[in-house]
Protein backbone atom coordinates (compact mmCIF):
# COMPACT_ATOMS: atom_id res chain seq x y z
CA UNK A 1 0.00 0.00 0.00
CA UNK A 2 1.39 3.63 -1.16
CA UNK A 3 0.27 6.26 1.09
CA UNK A 4 -0.02 9.62 -0.18
CA UNK A 5 -0.42 12.91 0.78
CA UNK A 6 -1.85 15.74 -1.69
CA UNK A 7 -1.06 19.18 -1.70
CA UNK A 8 -3.36 21.54 -3.97
CA UNK A 9 -6.53 21.57 -5.17
CA UNK A 10 -6.50 22.74 -8.57
CA UNK A 11 -7.75 20.68 -11.89
CA UNK A 12 -4.28 18.45 -11.73
CA UNK A 13 -5.02 17.71 -7.84
CA UNK A 14 -9.02 17.31 -8.39
CA UNK A 15 -8.10 14.46 -10.65
CA UNK A 16 -5.26 13.00 -9.11
CA UNK A 17 -6.92 12.61 -6.14
CA UNK A 18 -9.94 10.82 -7.49
CA UNK A 19 -7.70 8.56 -9.24
CA UNK A 20 -5.92 7.97 -6.02
CA UNK A 21 -8.95 7.51 -4.36
CA UNK A 22 -10.55 4.75 -6.48
CA UNK A 23 -6.85 2.85 -6.28
CA UNK A 24 -7.02 -0.39 -4.31
CA UNK A 25 -3.30 -0.42 -3.57
CA UNK A 26 -2.92 3.34 -2.69
CA UNK A 27 -4.41 5.42 0.44
CA UNK A 28 -4.68 9.26 0.08
CA UNK A 29 -3.87 9.97 3.92
CA UNK A 30 -4.50 13.72 3.79
CA UNK A 31 -5.47 16.10 1.16
CA UNK A 32 -3.95 19.62 1.91
CA UNK A 33 -5.26 23.01 0.67
CA UNK A 34 -4.14 26.50 1.82
CA UNK A 35 -8.04 27.37 1.37
CA UNK A 36 -10.29 24.92 3.16
CA UNK A 37 -13.40 25.85 1.13
CA UNK A 38 -12.08 24.07 -1.78
CA UNK A 39 -11.96 20.72 -0.85
CA UNK A 40 -14.03 20.72 2.21
CA UNK A 41 -16.94 18.96 0.26
CA UNK A 42 -14.47 15.21 0.32
CA UNK A 43 -13.96 15.60 4.15
CA UNK A 44 -16.22 12.26 4.67
CA UNK A 45 -13.75 10.81 2.25
CA UNK A 46 -10.38 11.60 3.47
CA UNK A 47 -8.78 14.29 6.03
CA UNK A 48 -8.84 17.42 4.37
CA UNK A 49 -6.33 20.16 6.05
CA UNK A 50 -5.37 23.66 5.70
CA UNK A 51 -2.30 23.68 8.02
CA UNK A 52 1.15 22.37 7.00
CA UNK A 53 1.18 21.44 10.45
CA UNK A 54 -1.15 18.98 10.46
CA UNK A 55 0.83 16.96 8.03
CA UNK A 56 1.06 13.26 8.71
CA UNK A 57 3.93 10.37 8.13
CA UNK A 58 3.24 9.42 4.26
CA UNK A 59 5.59 7.76 0.91
CA UNK A 60 4.84 10.79 -1.40
CA UNK A 61 3.95 14.05 -0.43
CA UNK A 62 2.74 15.54 -4.16
CA UNK A 63 2.97 19.18 -4.56
CA UNK A 64 -0.17 20.01 -7.49
CA UNK A 65 0.53 23.75 -7.29
CA UNK A 66 1.09 25.84 -9.85
CA UNK A 67 4.76 26.52 -11.20
CA UNK A 68 4.81 29.38 -9.28
CA UNK A 69 4.14 27.92 -5.93
CA UNK A 70 5.97 25.12 -6.10
CA UNK A 71 9.05 26.32 -4.82
CA UNK A 72 8.32 28.42 -1.89
CA UNK A 73 5.55 25.51 -0.80
CA UNK A 74 8.23 22.77 -0.79
CA UNK A 75 10.29 25.41 1.61
CA UNK A 76 7.47 25.47 4.54
CA UNK A 77 7.13 22.07 4.52
CA UNK A 78 7.46 21.06 8.27
CA UNK A 79 9.79 18.03 7.52
CA UNK A 80 12.89 16.64 6.20
CA UNK A 81 14.30 13.65 4.27
CA UNK A 82 10.49 12.39 3.08
CA UNK A 83 9.79 11.86 -0.55
CA UNK A 84 8.81 15.63 -2.02
CA UNK A 85 7.24 15.51 -5.68
CA UNK A 86 5.62 18.00 -8.09
CA UNK A 87 3.46 17.69 -10.74
CA UNK A 88 5.08 20.56 -13.37
CA UNK A 89 5.81 20.21 -16.98
CA UNK A 90 8.54 22.78 -16.96
CA UNK A 91 9.50 23.67 -13.53
CA UNK A 92 13.26 21.44 -12.52
CA UNK A 93 13.51 18.70 -9.80
CA UNK A 94 15.59 20.70 -7.89
CA UNK A 95 13.50 23.40 -7.45
CA UNK A 96 12.23 22.05 -4.38
CA UNK A 97 13.70 22.37 -1.73
CA UNK A 98 16.72 20.02 -0.74
CA UNK A 99 16.00 19.50 2.81
CA UNK A 100 13.77 16.62 1.87
CA UNK A 101 14.11 13.50 -1.60
CA UNK A 102 13.07 15.18 -4.43
CA UNK A 103 10.98 13.87 -7.62
CA UNK A 104 8.68 14.59 -10.42
CA UNK A 105 5.13 13.03 -11.11
CA UNK A 106 4.03 15.12 -14.58
CA UNK A 107 0.79 13.94 -16.23
CA UNK A 108 0.73 14.72 -19.49
CA UNK A 109 -2.66 15.57 -20.58
CA UNK A 110 -4.80 18.51 -20.87
CA UNK A 111 -7.49 18.98 -17.99
CA UNK A 112 -10.31 20.37 -17.59
CA UNK A 113 -12.63 20.86 -14.33
CA UNK A 114 -15.61 19.40 -15.10
CA UNK A 115 -14.80 16.51 -17.73
CA UNK A 116 -13.91 12.54 -16.37
CA UNK A 117 -10.55 11.60 -17.05
CA UNK A 118 -9.59 7.99 -17.87
CA UNK A 119 -5.57 7.79 -16.44
CA UNK A 120 -5.01 4.90 -18.96
CA UNK A 121 -4.88 7.95 -21.33
CA UNK A 122 -2.75 10.20 -19.50
CA UNK A 123 0.97 9.18 -19.93
CA UNK A 124 2.86 10.08 -16.42
CA UNK A 125 6.20 11.35 -16.48
CA UNK A 126 8.51 10.39 -13.99
CA UNK A 127 11.71 11.66 -12.41
CA UNK A 128 13.08 11.22 -8.94
CA UNK A 129 16.71 11.42 -7.10
CA UNK A 130 16.85 7.54 -5.88
CA UNK A 131 16.25 4.90 -7.65
CA UNK A 132 14.13 3.48 -4.71
CA UNK A 133 11.63 6.30 -4.88
CA UNK A 134 11.43 6.30 -8.81
CA UNK A 135 10.11 2.41 -8.09
CA UNK A 136 7.33 3.86 -5.62
CA UNK A 137 5.99 6.93 -8.63
CA UNK A 138 5.83 3.64 -11.29
CA UNK A 139 3.88 1.85 -8.55
CA UNK A 140 1.12 4.83 -7.74
CA UNK A 141 1.09 6.11 -11.79
CA UNK A 142 0.34 1.31 -12.41
CA UNK A 143 -2.33 1.75 -9.34
CA UNK A 144 -4.40 4.48 -11.95
CA UNK A 145 -3.87 2.88 -15.07
CA UNK A 146 -1.22 5.31 -16.75
CA UNK A 147 1.48 4.24 -18.87
CA UNK A 148 4.49 5.28 -16.84
CA UNK A 149 7.89 6.96 -18.62
CA UNK A 150 10.86 7.54 -16.88
CA UNK A 151 12.04 11.14 -17.89
CA UNK A 152 14.61 13.82 -16.91
CA UNK A 153 14.25 17.65 -16.10
CA UNK A 154 15.32 18.50 -19.55
CA UNK A 155 13.56 16.13 -21.79
CA UNK A 156 10.37 16.89 -19.29
CA UNK A 157 10.90 20.64 -20.51
CA UNK A 158 10.76 19.61 -24.37
CA UNK A 159 7.72 17.43 -23.74
CA UNK A 160 6.26 20.35 -22.43
CA UNK A 161 7.60 22.77 -25.32
CA UNK A 162 6.08 20.00 -27.37
CA UNK A 163 2.56 19.54 -25.79
CA UNK A 164 2.53 23.37 -26.86
CA UNK A 165 2.47 22.87 -30.19
CA UNK A 166 -0.09 19.68 -30.24
CA UNK A 167 -2.08 21.06 -28.03
CA UNK A 168 -2.21 24.91 -27.81
CA UNK A 169 -1.68 25.21 -31.37
CA UNK A 170 -3.18 22.91 -32.98
CA UNK A 171 -6.04 24.00 -31.01
CA UNK A 172 -5.48 27.79 -32.64
CA UNK A 173 -5.57 25.90 -35.87
CA UNK A 174 -8.63 24.54 -35.16
CA UNK A 175 -9.92 28.08 -34.10
CA UNK A 176 -8.52 29.85 -37.56
CA UNK A 177 -10.87 27.19 -38.91
CA UNK A 178 -13.70 27.63 -37.15
CA UNK A 179 -13.54 31.22 -37.58
CA UNK A 180 -13.14 31.30 -41.18
CA UNK A 181 -15.80 28.43 -41.68
CA UNK A 182 -18.15 30.89 -39.70
CA UNK A 183 -17.63 33.43 -41.77
CA UNK A 184 -19.41 32.05 -44.69
CA UNK A 185 -22.15 30.34 -42.75
CA UNK A 186 -20.50 26.75 -42.65
CA UNK A 187 -21.46 24.25 -40.01
CA UNK A 188 -17.92 23.75 -38.27
CA UNK A 189 -19.27 20.15 -37.93
CA UNK A 190 -18.46 19.33 -40.93
CA UNK A 191 -14.75 19.66 -39.96
CA UNK A 192 -14.90 16.91 -37.02
CA UNK A 193 -14.60 14.12 -38.37
CA UNK A 194 -11.46 15.56 -40.53
CA UNK A 195 -9.79 16.89 -37.20
CA UNK A 196 -10.10 13.30 -35.09
CA UNK A 197 -9.34 12.02 -38.28
CA UNK A 198 -5.89 13.45 -38.84
CA UNK A 199 -5.04 13.04 -34.65
CA UNK A 200 -5.74 8.91 -35.30
CA UNK A 201 -3.66 9.16 -38.06
CA UNK A 202 -0.81 9.23 -36.37
CA UNK A 203 -1.37 6.93 -33.68
CA UNK A 204 0.50 4.48 -36.09
CA UNK A 205 2.21 6.46 -39.09
CA UNK A 206 4.59 9.29 -38.20
CA UNK A 207 3.50 12.77 -38.81
CA UNK A 208 6.27 12.64 -41.85
CA UNK A 209 4.37 9.57 -43.63
CA UNK A 210 1.44 11.24 -42.85
CA UNK A 211 1.44 14.83 -44.68
CA UNK A 212 -0.92 15.37 -47.67
CA UNK A 213 -1.98 18.74 -49.18
CA UNK A 214 -1.07 21.59 -51.56
CA UNK A 215 1.97 22.33 -49.35
CA UNK A 216 3.20 18.82 -49.69
CA UNK A 217 2.46 18.37 -53.21
CA UNK A 218 3.90 22.15 -54.30
CA UNK A 219 -0.04 22.66 -55.59
CA UNK A 220 0.94 26.37 -56.71
CA UNK A 221 -2.28 26.88 -57.83
CA UNK A 222 -3.66 26.13 -54.67
CA UNK A 223 -1.32 27.86 -52.39
CA UNK A 224 -2.27 30.91 -54.58
CA UNK A 225 -5.76 30.59 -54.33
CA UNK A 226 -5.72 29.60 -50.74
CA UNK A 227 -3.71 33.00 -49.47
CA UNK A 228 -6.13 35.14 -52.07
CA UNK A 229 -9.10 33.54 -49.73
CA UNK A 230 -7.98 34.47 -46.39
CA UNK A 231 -8.88 37.93 -45.53
CA UNK A 232 -7.05 38.03 -42.21
CA UNK A 233 -2.96 39.23 -42.47
CA UNK A 234 -2.22 37.19 -39.53
CA UNK A 235 -3.87 34.13 -40.95
CA UNK A 236 -1.95 34.96 -44.25
CA UNK A 237 0.91 34.73 -42.32
CA UNK A 238 0.26 31.46 -40.57
CA UNK A 239 -0.61 30.10 -43.97
CA UNK A 240 2.65 30.94 -45.67
CA UNK A 241 4.73 29.93 -42.39
CA UNK A 242 3.89 26.55 -42.43
CA UNK A 243 3.62 25.75 -45.98
CA UNK A 244 7.29 26.73 -46.16
CA UNK A 245 7.88 24.37 -42.63
CA UNK A 246 6.13 21.51 -44.75
CA UNK A 247 7.57 22.77 -47.83
CA UNK A 248 11.44 22.19 -46.07
CA UNK A 249 10.07 18.81 -44.43
CA UNK A 250 9.42 17.31 -47.60
CA UNK A 251 12.25 18.95 -49.53
CA UNK A 252 10.25 20.78 -51.57
CA UNK A 253 11.97 23.40 -53.13
CA UNK A 254 10.60 26.99 -52.37
CA UNK A 255 11.73 28.97 -54.99
CA UNK A 256 11.61 28.02 -58.77
CA UNK A 257 10.24 24.43 -59.66
CA UNK A 258 11.70 24.63 -63.10
CA UNK A 259 13.43 20.73 -63.99
CA UNK A 260 16.66 21.06 -66.00
CA UNK A 261 15.85 18.55 -69.17
CA UNK B 1 -32.11 2.06 -56.72
CA UNK B 2 -29.50 4.64 -57.86
CA UNK B 3 -27.38 3.87 -61.12
CA UNK B 4 -23.36 5.37 -60.99
CA UNK B 5 -20.89 5.02 -63.50
CA UNK B 6 -17.80 5.95 -61.33
CA UNK B 7 -14.75 7.70 -63.21
CA UNK B 8 -11.06 7.37 -62.02
CA UNK B 9 -9.18 5.32 -59.99
CA UNK B 10 -7.34 7.40 -57.60
CA UNK B 11 -7.98 7.50 -53.46
CA UNK B 12 -11.19 8.91 -53.63
CA UNK B 13 -12.65 6.69 -56.74
CA UNK B 14 -11.57 3.42 -54.93
CA UNK B 15 -12.80 4.04 -51.80
CA UNK B 16 -16.24 5.63 -52.95
CA UNK B 17 -16.21 2.34 -55.09
CA UNK B 18 -15.91 -0.46 -52.57
CA UNK B 19 -18.80 1.88 -50.46
CA UNK B 20 -21.19 2.32 -53.29
CA UNK B 21 -21.03 -1.30 -54.27
CA UNK B 22 -21.53 -2.55 -50.91
CA UNK B 23 -24.97 -0.08 -50.34
CA UNK B 24 -28.03 -2.22 -50.93
CA UNK B 25 -30.11 0.97 -52.71
CA UNK B 26 -26.67 1.70 -55.05
CA UNK B 27 -25.82 -0.33 -58.37
CA UNK B 28 -22.36 0.48 -60.03
CA UNK B 29 -23.19 0.23 -63.30
CA UNK B 30 -19.63 0.77 -64.78
CA UNK B 31 -16.24 1.80 -63.24
CA UNK B 32 -14.02 3.87 -65.85
CA UNK B 33 -10.74 4.75 -65.93
CA UNK B 34 -7.88 6.08 -68.86
CA UNK B 35 -5.94 3.03 -67.55
CA UNK B 36 -7.68 -0.45 -67.37
CA UNK B 37 -4.62 -1.84 -65.39
CA UNK B 38 -5.20 -0.22 -62.46
CA UNK B 39 -9.17 -1.46 -62.33
CA UNK B 40 -9.27 -4.74 -63.94
CA UNK B 41 -8.74 -6.89 -60.71
CA UNK B 42 -12.61 -5.24 -60.18
CA UNK B 43 -14.08 -6.92 -63.59
CA UNK B 44 -15.97 -9.81 -62.05
CA UNK B 45 -18.18 -7.47 -59.77
CA UNK B 46 -19.05 -4.12 -61.77
CA UNK B 47 -18.17 -3.23 -65.75
CA UNK B 48 -14.87 -1.84 -65.63
CA UNK B 49 -14.07 0.09 -68.86
CA UNK B 50 -11.50 2.59 -70.44
CA UNK B 51 -13.20 3.89 -73.55
CA UNK B 52 -15.74 6.88 -72.86
CA UNK B 53 -17.41 5.18 -75.78
CA UNK B 54 -18.46 2.58 -73.92
CA UNK B 55 -20.29 4.63 -71.21
CA UNK B 56 -23.77 3.26 -70.32
CA UNK B 57 -27.06 5.11 -69.26
CA UNK B 58 -26.79 6.19 -65.27
CA UNK B 59 -28.59 8.43 -63.09
CA UNK B 60 -25.03 10.25 -61.81
CA UNK B 61 -21.35 9.77 -63.56
CA UNK B 62 -18.74 10.83 -60.27
CA UNK B 63 -15.76 11.98 -62.17
CA UNK B 64 -13.45 11.20 -59.29
CA UNK B 65 -10.39 12.45 -60.87
CA UNK B 66 -7.74 15.13 -60.07
CA UNK B 67 -8.51 19.11 -60.30
CA UNK B 68 -6.79 19.73 -63.50
CA UNK B 69 -8.25 16.61 -65.46
CA UNK B 70 -11.78 17.41 -64.35
CA UNK B 71 -12.93 19.74 -66.96
CA UNK B 72 -11.52 17.94 -70.13
CA UNK B 73 -12.45 14.74 -69.05
CA UNK B 74 -15.75 16.88 -68.81
CA UNK B 75 -15.88 18.04 -72.26
CA UNK B 76 -15.04 14.52 -73.31
CA UNK B 77 -17.87 12.58 -72.64
CA UNK B 78 -19.72 11.22 -75.50
CA UNK B 79 -23.29 12.48 -74.05
CA UNK B 80 -25.45 15.20 -73.24
CA UNK B 81 -27.85 16.49 -70.60
CA UNK B 82 -27.46 13.32 -68.08
CA UNK B 83 -26.14 14.35 -64.61
CA UNK B 84 -22.04 14.41 -63.94
CA UNK B 85 -20.42 15.77 -60.65
CA UNK B 86 -16.79 16.10 -59.60
CA UNK B 87 -15.78 15.07 -56.31
CA UNK B 88 -13.07 17.72 -55.74
CA UNK B 89 -12.48 20.57 -52.75
CA UNK B 90 -11.69 23.30 -54.65
CA UNK B 91 -13.06 23.02 -58.20
CA UNK B 92 -16.10 25.22 -59.39
CA UNK B 93 -19.02 23.49 -60.56
CA UNK B 94 -19.55 25.16 -63.78
CA UNK B 95 -15.34 23.89 -64.56
CA UNK B 96 -17.85 20.88 -65.28
CA UNK B 97 -18.64 21.29 -69.47
CA UNK B 98 -22.31 22.80 -69.50
CA UNK B 99 -23.56 20.44 -72.11
CA UNK B 100 -24.86 18.20 -69.14
CA UNK B 101 -26.32 18.61 -65.63
CA UNK B 102 -23.82 19.51 -63.13
CA UNK B 103 -22.85 18.61 -59.30
CA UNK B 104 -20.45 18.23 -56.88
CA UNK B 105 -20.03 15.24 -54.19
CA UNK B 106 -16.74 16.43 -52.21
CA UNK B 107 -16.30 14.12 -49.20
CA UNK B 108 -14.47 15.95 -46.71
CA UNK B 109 -12.21 13.83 -44.90
CA UNK B 110 -7.91 12.49 -45.17
CA UNK B 111 -7.62 9.24 -47.47
CA UNK B 112 -5.09 6.72 -47.71
CA UNK B 113 -5.39 3.90 -50.04
CA UNK B 114 -4.61 1.18 -47.54
CA UNK B 115 -7.15 1.74 -44.48
CA UNK B 116 -10.58 0.90 -44.77
CA UNK B 117 -12.91 3.97 -44.31
CA UNK B 118 -15.91 4.51 -42.22
CA UNK B 119 -18.15 6.13 -44.24
CA UNK B 120 -20.37 7.46 -41.44
CA UNK B 121 -17.37 9.75 -40.68
CA UNK B 122 -16.99 11.49 -43.88
CA UNK B 123 -19.49 14.04 -44.46
CA UNK B 124 -20.50 14.57 -47.94
CA UNK B 125 -20.68 17.77 -49.37
CA UNK B 126 -23.18 17.99 -51.98
CA UNK B 127 -23.81 20.54 -54.47
CA UNK B 128 -26.09 20.98 -57.70
CA UNK B 129 -28.12 23.09 -60.19
CA UNK B 130 -31.42 21.42 -60.17
CA UNK B 131 -32.94 20.26 -57.15
CA UNK B 132 -33.72 17.17 -58.24
CA UNK B 133 -30.69 16.23 -58.75
CA UNK B 134 -29.39 17.47 -55.30
CA UNK B 135 -31.82 14.85 -53.59
CA UNK B 136 -30.49 12.16 -55.55
CA UNK B 137 -26.57 13.01 -54.11
CA UNK B 138 -28.21 13.20 -50.80
CA UNK B 139 -29.37 9.75 -51.42
CA UNK B 140 -26.38 8.19 -52.63
CA UNK B 141 -24.33 10.03 -49.53
CA UNK B 142 -27.35 8.74 -47.01
CA UNK B 143 -26.68 4.94 -48.68
CA UNK B 144 -23.20 4.64 -48.25
CA UNK B 145 -23.90 5.93 -44.21
CA UNK B 146 -22.25 9.77 -44.53
CA UNK B 147 -24.03 12.89 -43.43
CA UNK B 148 -24.78 15.10 -45.94
CA UNK B 149 -24.15 18.88 -46.56
CA UNK B 150 -25.96 20.99 -48.65
CA UNK B 151 -22.64 23.38 -49.64
CA UNK B 152 -22.51 26.14 -52.71
CA UNK B 153 -18.64 26.23 -54.31
CA UNK B 154 -17.71 29.41 -52.67
CA UNK B 155 -18.06 27.56 -49.29
CA UNK B 156 -16.66 24.62 -50.34
CA UNK B 157 -13.65 26.33 -50.89
CA UNK B 158 -13.37 27.52 -47.97
CA UNK B 159 -14.13 24.23 -46.51
CA UNK B 160 -11.30 22.84 -48.33
CA UNK B 161 -9.37 25.88 -47.34
CA UNK B 162 -10.40 24.83 -43.21
CA UNK B 163 -9.15 21.88 -43.86
CA UNK B 164 -5.54 22.47 -45.10
CA UNK B 165 -5.48 24.26 -41.49
CA UNK B 166 -7.01 21.30 -39.39
CA UNK B 167 -5.40 18.71 -41.37
CA UNK B 168 -1.86 19.93 -43.36
CA UNK B 169 -1.02 22.44 -40.93
CA UNK B 170 -1.86 20.43 -37.51
CA UNK B 171 -0.01 17.13 -38.68
CA UNK B 172 2.87 19.78 -39.56
CA UNK B 173 2.62 20.84 -35.72
CA UNK B 174 2.70 16.97 -34.86
CA UNK B 175 5.71 16.64 -36.92
CA UNK B 176 7.50 19.42 -35.71
CA UNK B 177 6.58 18.09 -31.83
CA UNK B 178 8.23 14.80 -33.17
CA UNK B 179 11.38 16.30 -34.63
CA UNK B 180 11.94 18.25 -31.21
CA UNK B 181 11.27 15.23 -29.27
CA UNK B 182 12.89 13.08 -30.95
CA UNK B 183 16.17 15.32 -30.60
CA UNK B 184 16.48 14.51 -27.01
CA UNK B 185 15.29 10.83 -27.23
CA UNK B 186 11.83 11.11 -26.11
CA UNK B 187 9.74 8.51 -27.07
CA UNK B 188 6.63 10.45 -29.42
CA UNK B 189 4.53 7.61 -27.69
CA UNK B 190 4.39 10.19 -24.81
CA UNK B 191 2.29 12.41 -27.43
CA UNK B 192 -0.30 10.45 -28.81
CA UNK B 193 -2.97 10.78 -25.92
CA UNK B 194 -2.66 15.00 -26.08
CA UNK B 195 -2.94 15.04 -29.43
CA UNK B 196 -5.79 12.93 -29.42
CA UNK B 197 -7.11 14.49 -26.27
CA UNK B 198 -7.02 17.79 -28.14
CA UNK B 199 -8.94 16.96 -31.29
CA UNK B 200 -11.53 15.28 -29.11
CA UNK B 201 -12.26 18.31 -27.00
CA UNK B 202 -13.49 19.98 -29.77
CA UNK B 203 -16.06 17.84 -30.75
CA UNK B 204 -18.21 19.31 -27.89
CA UNK B 205 -16.31 22.81 -27.06
CA UNK B 206 -15.57 25.03 -29.19
CA UNK B 207 -11.85 25.60 -29.87
CA UNK B 208 -12.43 29.25 -28.35
CA UNK B 209 -13.40 27.78 -25.15
CA UNK B 210 -11.26 24.82 -25.27
CA UNK B 211 -7.41 26.85 -25.25
CA UNK B 212 -5.56 26.86 -22.37
CA UNK B 213 -1.74 27.00 -22.10
CA UNK B 214 0.96 29.93 -21.41
CA UNK B 215 0.28 31.87 -24.47
CA UNK B 216 -3.58 32.68 -23.38
CA UNK B 217 -2.58 32.82 -19.62
CA UNK B 218 0.51 35.40 -20.70
CA UNK B 219 3.15 33.49 -18.89
CA UNK B 220 6.08 35.45 -20.18
CA UNK B 221 7.96 33.26 -17.92
CA UNK B 222 7.32 29.98 -19.57
CA UNK B 223 6.80 31.79 -23.35
CA UNK B 224 10.50 32.72 -22.79
CA UNK B 225 11.95 30.03 -22.08
CA UNK B 226 9.93 27.91 -24.92
CA UNK B 227 11.95 30.27 -27.51
CA UNK B 228 14.87 29.78 -25.61
CA UNK B 229 14.78 26.39 -26.25
CA UNK B 230 13.99 26.19 -29.43
CA UNK B 231 16.70 25.55 -31.38
CA UNK B 232 15.79 25.57 -35.63
CA UNK B 233 15.15 29.62 -36.05
CA UNK B 234 11.76 28.18 -38.39
CA UNK B 235 10.52 26.59 -35.39
CA UNK B 236 10.70 29.50 -33.12
CA UNK B 237 8.55 31.77 -35.88
CA UNK B 238 6.29 29.38 -36.04
CA UNK B 239 5.95 29.66 -32.18
CA UNK B 240 5.77 33.20 -32.15
CA UNK B 241 3.30 33.55 -34.92
CA UNK B 242 1.09 31.37 -32.99
CA UNK B 243 1.44 32.46 -29.87
CA UNK B 244 0.41 36.21 -31.19
CA UNK B 245 -2.41 34.43 -32.57
CA UNK B 246 -3.92 32.67 -29.52
CA UNK B 247 -3.15 35.98 -27.74
CA UNK B 248 -4.83 38.52 -30.25
CA UNK B 249 -8.05 35.85 -29.90
CA UNK B 250 -8.15 35.59 -25.96
CA UNK B 251 -7.41 39.64 -25.66
CA UNK B 252 -4.18 39.32 -24.00
CA UNK B 253 -2.50 42.60 -24.45
CA UNK B 254 0.94 41.41 -26.57
CA UNK B 255 2.85 44.43 -25.42
CA UNK B 256 3.12 45.48 -21.49
CA UNK B 257 0.65 43.96 -18.79
CA UNK B 258 1.40 46.65 -16.57
CA UNK B 259 -2.59 47.29 -15.38
CA UNK B 260 -3.01 51.05 -14.78
CA UNK B 261 -4.48 51.41 -10.88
Amino acid sequence: MISIVLLGAGNVASHLYKAFSKAKSITVTQWYNRSFDAIKSYQNETEVIDSLDKLKEADIYILAVSDDSISKLSKMLPFSDKFVVHTSGSVNIHDLDKRNKRGVFYPLQTFSKTAEIDFSNVPICIEAEEREHRSILKSAAEAIGSPVYKINTEQRQILHLSAVFVNNFTNQLYRIAHEISDAKNINFDILKPLILETAKKVEDMSPYLAQTGPAKRNDKKTLKRHLKQLENDQHKAIYELLTASIKQTHGVSTSSTTRKS
